[in-house]
């Protein structure tokens, strides 16, 4: 059947079949849409999407997506009873007039704004206390000179809106050459400076929050980067009782101080000073990909329900340890589809795969695994990784 | 967009995007279909479905569902790689002639006979020495009439072929005279006479198994009816482990018997002479619903792998008891949907709706609680079947 368009405020396509109860929308069909949508129908509601292409993840899995710009956001929500999102690149000027006409949006602007432009997050954090690295706006590079005088290399370069998925926005210089690079090759973005932190863990706290403040934190993900990418996500996070305490405390406080509705993820590092607020996300985060299996409530059926202001499920673990590895598209041209196979192969571990077309460096998927300890866990997810790449022996 | 009808043996609608690897096609779109939908899409699959109605649950949640008649299962079937069933309903000559042409039908005739056809099941099941109860086809009340006089009353009265879901097709008559009401009322349906059984408990066995033979059992789940419907699935059943290693040894000598492939699910009487065949489903059962949640694999994702040939996950519980509840369609008019956020209040319960409309008897959705013990969960289950059918307290 092909795709319907939106666009120029009128909206192509109203399906009168669309159900009366719950019409809820989500802005972008990637996988954290299509892992949405699933939970949603487990709850009998069937979310309509604003997809971009007819081979978006989730517009492959869900009926009936309208397609178009995020822009287009205004037709789209015309349809809907409440607008989400899968990700934050959206016109703040369109979602605050969307908000003032009435529209239910969750998030809404005072959140997806502190999201998707850094600057002002930092600045919001910083006002109210929040532990945030000391930044700057980098408008020219005499800018980034002063910064590095005062706070010395390396300095931490990052493109202040938030960027497409598999788009570079954070780069670690270490001299000033290394730094014009930087500023020469992204002319036309707007960036800012901050200082290096001494991090001994990335740390991700999952909280998700109803309108009027009833809120509740999975437990505590650690991160692991490999190349700048994140690849391993282990669950709970091998950090004390007191700093996981004072990780899910932060996020409470901050998802309050935006009002936030739905997941908000957020990322910290852990420092030797102690913990630092690095990233928000507004939306279900790969870093809550594994509570689908290792909670009685995943982040995308509570993400559902708290913009929905229906009552949030229980956040706990069912196993001691879970972690989730990423699937990412290689240089080999390997399809981890034509391995589903052996990585079934590897008994017990969960495998989840997007339905994308495998290119370099993309997220094609992710495996979870459920184990007593985190070493098993992750000795379980790295076999069936390897087996989805086409390594041998896994 | 609506609906794209297949038909005639033609096929109005192959879409290019139908991702070529694991083409899997479901027949029929009832709630059955809507989880094994899901269950594949979590594996990068995206099953086509057969759908009867454009409201017809799993075509409500999926894309590209085409619309037609059982039987036009040859154009259907032309789309796909693999065919399986949410069904028996299906014309087996139809079905023998694509699987002489060398579709890949799973379950295959031979077993989708044994579940459509209940006098050649027994036949075939006694044939091979299983435990049935003495049967007898009816043409005439005379036979009915021979068969008392042997057996004593009560009879149990079927009809021989499947039927729809809600459709009455077990009458336990207690003398000739009920007996001849049910026959004059279903002059339209064969029938068979069986004696009746001194049911202690009824069982069910969720088995899986590959082509080729590899098979594995899911605990053995215990079913009580209330007014002749199955309303509370306890698992596992209290029962001793002699009889649930016999119920599990017997599910899977009839799954090799017949060749299954897929989920085939036993359903069992424990009697006081022992344990009897009741029925068979060559698909997906109500018995196993509470494996989304209660299992590493659930029933959905196990018969995607073995209809597709993939390796089978673990089928162990993950809690020491679940209780599965169906919700069905009142006669007050009361819609579930409706009472989600009352449902969602009672702590840890998983809520399934379906997105049916609510009409009386229907299946409209089912709840699972996990618990430490089956008194517990069937206590959390009840109380959130109480809240989405709007009775208080709860």
């Amino acid at each position: 059947m092909g795709r319907v368009f939106v666009g120029d405020g009128y909206c192509h396509h109203v399906s009168s079949d669309f159900p009366a109860l719950y019409r809820l929308g989500i802005v972008g069909a990637g996988q954290i849409a299509r892992m949405t949508h699933q939970a949603a129908v487990k709850l009998g509601i069937t979310p309509r999407l604003l997809a971009e292409e007819s081979d978006d993840s989730a517009a492959l899995a869900a009926p009936d997506a309208l397609y178009g710009h995020p822009d287009s956001l205004a037709a789209f929500a015309d349809t809907c009873e409440v607008v989400t999102f899968e990700h934050e690149r959206i016109d703040l000027g369109l979602l605050r007039r969307l908000e003032d006409s009435g529209c239910i949006i969750r998030p809404g602007t005072r959140t997806v704004a502190a999201a998707f432009d850094k600057m002002h997050q930092r600045r919001v954090l910083l006002n109210r206390g929040f532990p945030v690295p000391v930044f700057a706006e980098v408008r020219s590079p005499d800018d980034l000179i002063d910064f590095s005088t005062v706070f010395d290399w390396p300095v931490v370069l990052k493109s202040v809106r938030a960027g497409r998925p598999g788009e570079k926005g954070v780069w670690i210089v270490e001299n000033s050459q290394e730094a014009m690079a930087v500023i020469n090759e992204n002319a036309d973005r707007e960036l800012m400076a901050e200082n290096f932190q001494p991090i001994v863990k990335e740390l991700v706290v999952i909280v998700v929050r109803r309108p009027g403040g009833n809120a509740r934190c999975y437990p505590v993900t650690e991160v692991v980067q490999v190349d700048g990418v994140a690849r391993e996500m282990r669950s709970p996070a091998s950090i004390g009782h007191q700093v996981a305490t004072e990780a899910k405390d932060l996020a409470v406080r901050i998802a309050n101080e935006l009002d936030a509705v739905g997941v908000l993820a957020v990322e910290l590092f852990l420092t030797t000073d102690g913990l630092v607020v690095n990233e928000l996300a507004a939306r279900p985060h790969n870093a809550g990909h594994h509570t689908i299996e290792a909670s009685p409530t995943s982040q995308f059926e509570n993400h559902v329900r708290a913009v929905l202001d229906l009552p949030l499920g229980p956040t706990w673990l069912l196993a001691p340890a879970a972690v989730t590895v990423n699937i990412m598209g290689g240089f080999d041209g390997v399809n981890p589809a034509d391995n589903l196979p052996e990585a079934l192969s590897v008994e017990g571990v969960q495998v989840h795969l997007y339905g994308k077309r495998p290119l370099p460096g993309r997220k094609l998927g992710h495996v979870t695994a459920l184990a007593d300890d985190i070493d098993l866990a992750r000795d379980m997810a790295r076999r069936a990784e390897a087996a989805l790449e086409g390594r041998r022996p896994w």
